[in-house]
């Protein structure tokens, strides 16, 4: 059984040194000092840098062996050749945790180099994160090494979606989605090459982690499928898992091999493992969010779906989804119909869905949910407000929010449409409520959700 | 043979009245005649209400026949009530073109009522689009009957997409997406109910309609599917169709039978139907989008696809696709491939997917794409920009708008992320360029476009 690897020394370091920190705002290395400086990182930081006093108002030490104090963690952004010196350093100076940032190794074929920084890992028991990859954010512990300019890329806020992603384009990509949005992220890690710290050894660190509730990885390749397996049951025991895999035909598996130089294996045996661990698959990055954000409800028990609605087209489209993902409609009982009926006008359907019609309004909304939200034999709700009709304020947003309190059903807003949508969208999500662009997608997630839940119970 | 409704009586009406018109801001009437004035509709504009003897500095009269000039179009915005009476009105008067708004008729039950409205359509030889909807659009007319207002919903720019919507609800959405995105519109026709003027009949006008390049149609029921396709399939053979049909289920069905009055019919019939009257179906709103835009492009002659990233995981999230909707990886000639090895430095990937790799910047992608963009033995090409890089400028935007020029290769960009790269995006868009927030998308479409190719040519 081989040693833990001390991740936490990465993701948890109360001192980081920048490898190769710059005052040239163009290079990485000043990024990555800067992005840790605005995040607010409270621990010790040092820049590292023969050519330079002091960077950033960060004090600049020649090599890592200069630095006086203890240092938990190097982030390194130094040219390949040089980055096992800087290496050796490290394990010399008793750092424990390492990013390598820089490419150059067995992306490019150079196999024999990137296992020998992996020897030295193992020898002086050091984590390594990398090489080839973007570097790792801890919003619990402000720290951001990501060498991405903000203005083109926002930063997430904190919550409990914990992201591993061994690309570090769909990385960036993701960790700018997620500041977009409002969904509140606790870990991000990008971990490139994998030639020491690979998915397996994260899934295991995060599985422990109080503040990751859920996680969602972006995977080409795996270094060790038994092993993966392993962590992954084990960690869906207690949390789910959602993962995108790259590289899934024969032609993308040779594209992902150029890319990050792993194997991508047999697609459908990959895929049923995931399903036999109890992992969930998402099919592409859409997905993946709409996945990781379901798990931020209540578990659905059951299959029965309410719809709510102020559009009778987008209700037809939402019973479509939830019969093509085998879920099903809910019925309401005896007594709510009657109370709904004496409550709405003629024209509102008292039904599944029930549709309040294109002029409903915030207190049309507020009524119906409060008379359906506590309903036995409902599992799931799906509101569905399109704000495009003059009747409907904003101020059904807030009492969503507060009705979701009142229930341990599963609650979802399905809303599509410009900034004025959006915005309101946002601030379901920030509260916790999962909204989507469509219905069919609504639909799936808590098909997916209610999986897990079955999967986890059994 | 019935005669033909006169549908450009009401979509390139020159003297619109609104009847219903109102003073009062929170009523229809109001919105109407409001989103007339400020549309810029050049023709006559006529209010009709008994109450009042202006409104928004539009002269208001009684009742239709009080108005002097002549009136082509009127709408609607009655209680349901007196509907039958305005429209007895209105064909005295010689009006040819109606919109009815109002709600009230068969989705409620008052299958009698409706049924008459279209009688007298029928012997007046008037076209009637309605009840229950939401009016029309036409921006190369500056038409805008919409009621919602500006503020929730925003309007589109003028372009050569022509959608057609049963529901009112989700054309509201497909309006404020348009809106929101910068793909521009032709025709927008919100038909409710269909009493008078059914989907055949507008498929059948915007087949003749010059400025219509590309028709998308939201479904729920069909009045007569034998009429039905054989317009369609005399419209898919000048320009490309595609349909969403919601209420594919049976228990959609009985959904939406409750919302617009129409039987959904079975599903695998219609959807058979669909393809073998070569038109492209659509599984939901996103969908119907990605499909709509893809045709802005030239259509893609073959099955051969280039991949040009800067991101290797999201290359192989394409590969994936590609292989997934049975399209091929084109191959770059030995000539070409010794250009780009010559002008590229060595850690970038000279192959499908071309990987220019995360330091790209956009003089990298500018020489890529010129030597790549007349080279026989590709169809399509997938320029994919992660803009959350730091090297990519967006200069890149530019030089793929000018490129795009000197191809008639079909030519798409995926890229997804927060606002930055939103914006970036829309101005691709609004120059033809259709862009995909993921490669699953962007392949599904270019797809579909060649099957459409495929199935035009025989």
């Amino acid at each position: 059984m081989p040693r833990k690897k001390p991740i936490h020394k990465i993701l948890e370091a109360k001192s980081i040194a920048v490898v190769g920190a710059s005052s040239n705002p163009t290079k990485i290395g000043h990024a990555i000092l800067k992005n840790l400086l605005i995040s607010g990182f409270e621990g010790k930081l040092y820049a590292v840098n023969p050519h330079s006093k002091e960077i950033l108002g960060v004090k600049c030490y020649p090599s890592v062996l200069d630095i006086k104090g203890r240092v938990d963690s190097a982030i390194i952004a130094v040219p390949a050749s040089v980055v096992k010196d800087v290496v050796k350093q490290c394990a010399k100076k008793g750092i424990k945790g390492l990013i390598v940032i820089s490419g150059g190794f067995k992306e490019v074929g150079n196999v024999k180099e990137e296992e020998e920084l992996a020897k030295i890992c193992d020898k002086h028991n050091m984590a390594m994160i990398g090489p080839n990859c973007l570097g790792v954010v801890n919003m619990n512990k402000h720290i951001d090494s990501i060498f991405l300019p903000t203005y083109k890329m926002k930063r997430p806020k904190l919550g409990d979606i914990s992201f591993i992603t061994q690309s570090g384009a769909v990385g960036s990509v993701i960790l700018d989605l997620l500041g977009e949005s409002d969904l509140g992220v606790s870990k991000f890690i990008s971990y490139g090459n994998a030639a020491h710290v690979d998915e397996s050894n994260l899934l295991a660190y995060l599985r422990e982690d109080d503040q990751t509730k859920v996680i969602a990885m972006y995977i080409e390749g795996i270094k060790n499928g038994r092993r993966f397996y392993e962590e992954l049951k084990k960690t869906t025991k207690v949390k789910p898992v959602i993962v995108l895999k790259a590289g899934r035909g024969s032609l993308a598996s040779k594209a992902a091999k150029s890319h990050t130089g792993s194997l991508a294996g047999d697609y459908k045996i990959f895929s049923s493992m995931l399903r036999q661990a109890g992992a969930i698959e998402a099919r592409n990055m859409e997905e993946l969010f709409d996945l990781a954000k379901i798990f931020l409800q209540p578990l659905p028990q059951g299959k029965r779906i309410l719809v709510v609605t102020n559009g009778g087209g987008e209700g037809v489209l939402t019973v479509d989804a939830i019969e093509e993902d085998k879920l099903e409609l809910s019925e309401l009982s005896k007594k709510t119909i009657g109370k709904l009926k004496r409550k709405f006008p003629k024209h509102v359907v008292i039904g599944n869905p029930l549709d309040l019609t294109g002029d409903a309004d915030a207190e049309r909304y507020r009524v119906a949910l409060e008379n359906v939200v506590n309903e036995k034999g409902i599992d799931a709700i799906i509101v569905i407000t399109l704000f495009q009709t003059a009747g409907l304020s904003s101020e059904v947003v807030e009492d969503i929010m507060a009705i979701s309190n009142t229930t341990d059903k599963t609650l979802v807003v399905v809303a599509s449409g410009g900034e004025y949508t959006r915005t309101l969208m946002k601030i379901l999500e920030s509260y916790g409520i999962p909204t989507y662009e469509s219905p069919s997608d609504a639909v799936n997630a808590i098909a997916k959700a209610h999986w897990y839940y079955q999967k986890r119970k059994n």
